[in-house]
Formats: C-alpha cells, structure tokens, sequence
C-alpha cells in the first residue's frame, strides 16, 4: 500500500494549499476543517483565501456576507447564474415527470433535433446525439465507441489534456499530474504552443508528432482508436490559432484507421463567439463530438453526437443507458440553456465582448514585462505571464500572485497551462461591455502591484 | 472494422425488439422511428409495446392519453414520483445558487454530516463523502481508489454483475452482455443463487470460489484491488438470503490486501426494510460505499463514502473533482430525499409493505407450476419463473409474457437474471398496502393466463 507522503501533492492550479490555513480568518478556518474531515483529502478549493459562496445572479457571485464578486470564471452556468428560463424550465419539469429514457418521450426527441441542427457536416446530415451526465461519462462513452469501431485501443492526447475524471478519462488525461497513471496505450503530443513555436509551421509540426505517436503505437502492437481534442486546448495552455491546426494531424489519424472526437465540454456551445462548436473554427468534420459543462447552465447534463457509421456497431453489439442521462428534467435544463443561447444572441455576444476583451488585454503586452501573450477567442481567454517577455520564461509565481490579487479585489479567474502560468479568463456568456471595464480596471491594478512587487 | 450482424444483438431484459416494431399502432412507431433516427441503435425501449410517459405522481406513471400505470419498477423516485418537497427544493436552490465544490458551502458540508450518521463501522466514526452525478461514476471512482489504495489492479465480481456504463465499469459488469468486453484483470464468481445451493453450503462455498479467482489473479502476476458486492445481487438474480453470505467471502480478500465495495445503487437508501444500507444486514464493515439511484429522487446526484484511511494517499497524490458532483442544487435534491426517508418513514415501509407483499408471492408458489421461488427484502422482491419446479429450469419465456402481460394491464415490473427469468418488482419506497392488492390482482391473473396458455 502507498504511503502518504511520499509523493509529491495531487497538481492543481489556483488551489489552496495546507500551508494557506494559518493565514485564514477564524470562521473560515473552522469551514475548512470541518470540510477536511467530511469531505475527506481529495477535495480542492479555489484562493489561498477561499470563498463562501452563498448566491449567484447573472455574472454576480455574493459571498456569506453579501459582498459581490464578478465572475469572470465559471462558464458552466453559460446563460448567467440563476437565469430564470432555467430556472422556471427545470422547476416544471420537476413537479411533472423526471424519468429515465426507456420509455417514449418527446422532449428529449425535439431537443436532439434542435442540438443535432446546430451541427453541419455528418453530424448535422444524420448524426445522433446520446445523453450522459457529465463530460466525463461524454468523453468515456466516446472512447468506448472508438475502441469498439476502429478495434484498436491507441489514444492521442495532448501534453497538458484533461478529458475528465473516470478511470478511462483520467487515463487520457496528463493535466492531472504525475500521481494519476496514464493508459497503457496513451501517447501524448506536445502542446501546439503558438506563443514559441512560428505560426506557419504549427499544423505541419503538429501532423507529424501525431505521426510519430502513432508510429510508437503501431512499433508496439497497437493500432489509433482515437485522437481526442479540445480545439482551445484550455488545459494545455488556451491555443486558440492557427485555426489551420487540426486537420493535417486528422487527416493523419483517419489514414491509420483512427476516429476524431472534438472534445467540446470547454469551447462548445457558443463560446468561441465564431461558431456554436469550437471545432467548427478549424473547418473540420468530427467522428464524435462530446460536450458537458455549459450545457444545462449547471443542471447535471452531457452527451455526445455522432456520425450514424460510427456508432452503428457498438448500438447493435452492446447498447448504451444512462440512469439520469437525457432524464426529462435534464433535458429541459437543456433545452433551455440552448433556447437562451439562441434567443439572446450569445454567440454574438462572446464574439463582440470577447474581442473588445481581447483588445484591452493586448494593451497590457506593451505596457507590462511580464504579460507575454494574449490569447483565446470569444469569451475564452488565456494571458500567458512570464519572467520576461525575451525569453519567455513561464512565471507562475506572478501568475499565481494576479490571480489571488484579482480575487482579493473580488474579480474571479483562475490559471492553467503545465506551469499554471497562463490567467484563464473565461465568464459566463452574458458578461457585458461594463463587466469588461470592471474586470479590467482591476487585473490593471493588480498588475502593476505584481510587477512593482518585482 | 467490425461489421454489423456479425454479433448477436446487444443483451437487454425486457427490451422491445426491431420484430416487436410490425405489432405497433401508427404514432407509437412513428415515434420510435423519429426516436431511432435522433437517438440512435444504442438506445432500447422497456416492453413489446413501449409506454409514452406524460407525467407521475408518487407511485402513479401515466401515459400521453392519461391513462394510470402502477410503477412497481422505479426505484429511482425512491420517495415517490414528483415528490413536493424535492421539487420545492430542487427550485429554491436553483433560483438561489448553482455551482460546484471548490467554494466553500455550507449545504455539502451539513448534508454529508447527514448522511454519513446513517452509516456504522469505521465509515460511521470517521468516514468521508464524496459526489459525483452517477452510480457508474461512483463504482469508477471507488475502483481508482481501491487501486491506488492496494497497488493492485485485479477486481472480483459476480456472474452477472452490473457496476455502471464507463469504460471501466462497464469491464466488470458481465450484465451486458458478451459483446461488451470485461476488463483484462477482472475475475467472475458464480452467482450465489440461494434456489439451486444448499444455503447452508453458500458461504463457504462463496468464499471458495472468491479465493480460487484471487489465486488465479496471482498465478497471473496480479493481485486483488476490491471484491464489489451489490448486497442484493440485483442483477443476479435477486438473492437477499442468507445474510452470512459475505463475511467469510469478504475475510479472504482483506487477507490478500484487497478492499470491499459495497455497491449500495440498488440496495441502499431504505431499499431493503431492513436497515439503510444492504450490506448492513450481511453484518460486515466496507471499505467504500457506493450510491446513485435513489439518492435525489431522479436529480442525477451519486457519490461514495469511504473509510478515512483508504483515500488518504488517493487523495494527497491525485485529488478528485467533478464539475457538477455534489453542487448545491445536487445537494438540495439529496438532502430533501433523505428528509423524506426519514421523516415519512419509509425504511418501516419498506419493510412493513415488502414483507405483506412477499407473503402474497410466497403464496403463488403453491399455486402454480412456473412460479419457482419468492426472493428479496423490503421493496426489492424477484420471483423465478420456472418451466418446472422440479428441475428449476428458467422460463424465459413466460418470464417475458407476464412482463409485458402487466404492461397491457398497466401495472409496470421488469425481469433479471442471466436468463430474465426472474420478475423484478422494485416500487418507489411510498408504494402502499392497496398498492401491493392492486399489484397482486393484476399478477394473479397474468400468470393464470401464462400457465393456461401453456
């Protein structure tokens, strides 16, 4: 049996950290020791001065005493907290019927309708979407399908990926640390780091590392089930350009007998601002498409699309069934997530918020030596902080330093990237052109005390 | 690529089958065929002739034409069909705040005191609680700990177990089928079926049979991580009896340095009458917990608890976060859920109306020829439907038509077993002593009808 200790602690951006308790304030001590001992060791939380949450509003979060934070950080609840056609939605669907899929019901078939019109390619001709409860389930059930129809096992990933939590998932998933064993027949390539590497010769590069993986896999008896990727690469370090990047190495994939899963848990349904899917950026036509998060505005909902050929087997051979998975409740959550995104114009929005975003970010790489590179697109977005903008050293002790600034002015975002150096900036769909004046007048000001601070 | 056709259809008790499709009136098959062109093969409908739900209302399901069915199969509206108390939480909460555990709440942090004061033992004293959104994800993360608990990698599970729908999970459960692969390092044991062996024999023939896998495991170069134990043995077959059945089995493991799983999806949460938790009729101290279904009353909420020293490396090396796991509307739903057990009762009730209801299907085998044995606890009852008492051969065949016979007469039930010869009654926990004549009524006469049909 492992010993405690021996091992370095679990990885996690912006976490607290065991040496943070001295500095907190009695009652919130007391929270997290009683957290500690319920809750056990596995748990993490945000700051080294965590929040209580108490309510949520829109891009508001308030703390137990009622002090307001701008979250610029929780794309989950996608169409703005407590939104009250969610909220109203669920609350129906709840005081009529919650039950599984073995038995008829309409709703789930006009919501796969309305999901399935939002994609082109196979997909939208005459795909499928299945329902699951997380992005994790998404991703796993993904995998099983690839396993089944390709009959090899080889999966690629990135270096920094994270594709969820279940054994399967975590297998494919380096982000979560040295500690978490990856899967026999993984194999990672780098990240496409835009920021070091030129722009021109990123897709040609990118194509030959998931050559050169598939290669290894094939020189060890296996064969490429599947090249799985969130095309904002959110935990590798947010790599939003060239948009040219993915389709040599698919192309490369689908030559070996492999399929292409766009993971779209974290730049799916809408919040790229250029398209409802992120992978629809790169102009590429998924096997399968996994998405989660944002889908239910917070409501425990997930699932996938597929293209019919893909899922054929696998639908004959074994079958698939998710308890709460497409449940009626989870699919008017649902439902009306996705009539908000439409009705409000949310991709619009990210895409004209996101950009004025953007825009004011970049301001900050001429002004400050430490913010090296701006990046994302819509309302996603990464600011790359390093030691100095000649050698581009990750500087995640500053970054770390902005991030707990940021939330001590109760503006809330967090970091990601190996070195956890890069703010991941990344509000819910509704943030304003106000919201962006509030957000950066403080992440200036917290700046400029980092860099002062030296 | 495999082809379609090649293997037999997926493996599903009580599936409507593509030959049931011919038998359907014109808008029931219009909607499967809208539903198989939005959903896919992979999804299966209960019943020759499926049911389109509206609406429920406590142990009430009805269809689209109003008409009322007895729900004797839902345990997943554990407290009854669109319980008020659930709603009203369910709502409150989610007009309030809906977001996950890396701030602090104050709603996790009471709710998992709540929960775990209803274990004993070692998890009782000083255990843990951890969320996620489903059973599948609970068994999957219960497995990632027992392995990195252990070191080993070899899991034990009965013949026809069922332990979720991940990758993982799906590799220790027999139930689907022989198109769905189990894992490299999992061993079955046959089912301890209390009709066919002596019960006197049962545990010590039980306990041989996990000794002889874990040996077999060794001479293979690996050890055992966890034996996982659905206490009823749900999707065995149904076998509550005898309840020293898993001290003996569960003493072997724990001396080759593997854990016990008690898979409590199923059998939890007042389930058996007898006590909370299944396995705590067997008497015996688990080393992780795991729960689903019934846990929100159909909101997709799950989780573990687990003894203290058993996640300890786990979680200092690796950490576990699910987005949606244990958030604050998943809490409220929960922690409504067991309100309700506890206040309305229901572990009394559960005893007090599955023991009268037992006793009515004890009496049928007296009665009739294919009515072979009366299993379970509480309101988790199996009876095996046989061609002949004498030989105890399973009647598939007949099981179906009193399925599907209740269906017409609008009382619901399903079938499990390795042969789907045993009739699964498994009601919401409010299910009433009028509910039980109502059932009975129907039952009675079907099952008159099968045996006269020959």
């Amino acid at each position: 049996m492992s010993t405690q200790g021996a091992r370095t602690r679990g990885k996690m951006n912006n976490a607290f950290g065991p040496m943070d308790r001295a500095k907190l304030s009695g009652t919130i001590r007391a929270l997290v020791e009683r957290r500690d001992r319920l809750l056990g060791p596995a748990y993490r939380l945000f700051y080294r001065n965590p929040i209580e949450v108490s309510r949520g509003s829109g891009v508001i979060l308030y703390d137990s005493e009622g002090r307001d934070y701008l979250d610029a950080y929780n794309n989950v609840v996608s169409v703005g907290h407590a939104h009250p056609r969610v909220v109203d939605a669920v609350s129906r669907q709840m005081s009529i019927l919650c039950t599984h899929t073995r038995y008829i019901q309409h709703g789930i078939l006009s919501y796969a309708e309305q999901l399935l019109g939002t994609f082109t390619g196979r997909i939208g001709a005459t795909g499928h979407a299945m329902f699951t409860c997380t992005g994790s389930e998404a991703n796993d059930l993904a995998l099983r399908i690839a396993e089944h129809y390709t009959g090899n096992l080889g999966v690629i990933v990135t270096a920094e990926a994270y594709h969820g939590n279940s054994h399967r998932t975590a297998g494919i998933s380096p982000a979560l640390g040295e500690n978490s064993p990856l899967g026999q027949w993984v194999r990672t390539i780098p990240t496409p780091d835009s920021y070091r590497i030129t722009e021109d010769c990123l897709p040609q590069w990118f194509a030959d590392q998931v050559a050169l993986q598939i290669a290894d896999l094939k020189r060890h008896g296996q064969g490429v089930a599947a090249f799985i990727v969130d095309s904002l690469f959110s935990s590798d370090g947010i790599y939003s350009e060239p948009t040219t990047l993915l389709g040599p190495a698919i192309e490369v994939v689908r030559k070996e007998g492999g399929v292409f899963i766009a993971d779209e848990v974290q730049c799916g349904f809408a919040r790229t601002g250029d398209a409802m899917w992120g992978y629809q950026r790169h102009g590429v036509d998924p096997d399968i498409v996994t998405m989660g998060k944002p889908m239910g505005n917070g409501f425990p909902v997930a699932g996938i699309t597929v293209a019919p050929e893909v899922v054929a087997c696998f639908g004959h051979d074994i079958r698939y069934f998710n308890t709460f998975g497409g449940n009626t409740v989870a699919i008017a959550a649902a439902k009306a997530t996705l009539d908000v995104i439409q009705a409000e114009g949310l991709l619009q929005n990210s895409r004209i918020v996101g950009a004025e975003l953007k825009k004011q970010l970049q301001v900050l790489t001429g002004r400050y030596e430490c913010v090296g590179d701006v990046r994302g697109q819509g309302l996603y977005l990464g600011v790359e902080i390093v030691q100095s903008r000649h050698t581009k050293t990750p500087d995640t002790r500053r970054a770390t330093a902005i991030v707990n600034g940021l939330r001590e002015r109760r503006v809330l975002i967090s970091a990601t990237g190996v070195q956890a150096n890069i703010l991941k900036i990344r509000p819910p769909l509704v943030f304003s052109l106000s919201d962006v004046d509030r957000l950066m007048e403080e992440l200036r000001a917290v700046i400029a005390e980092v860099e002062a601070a030296g």
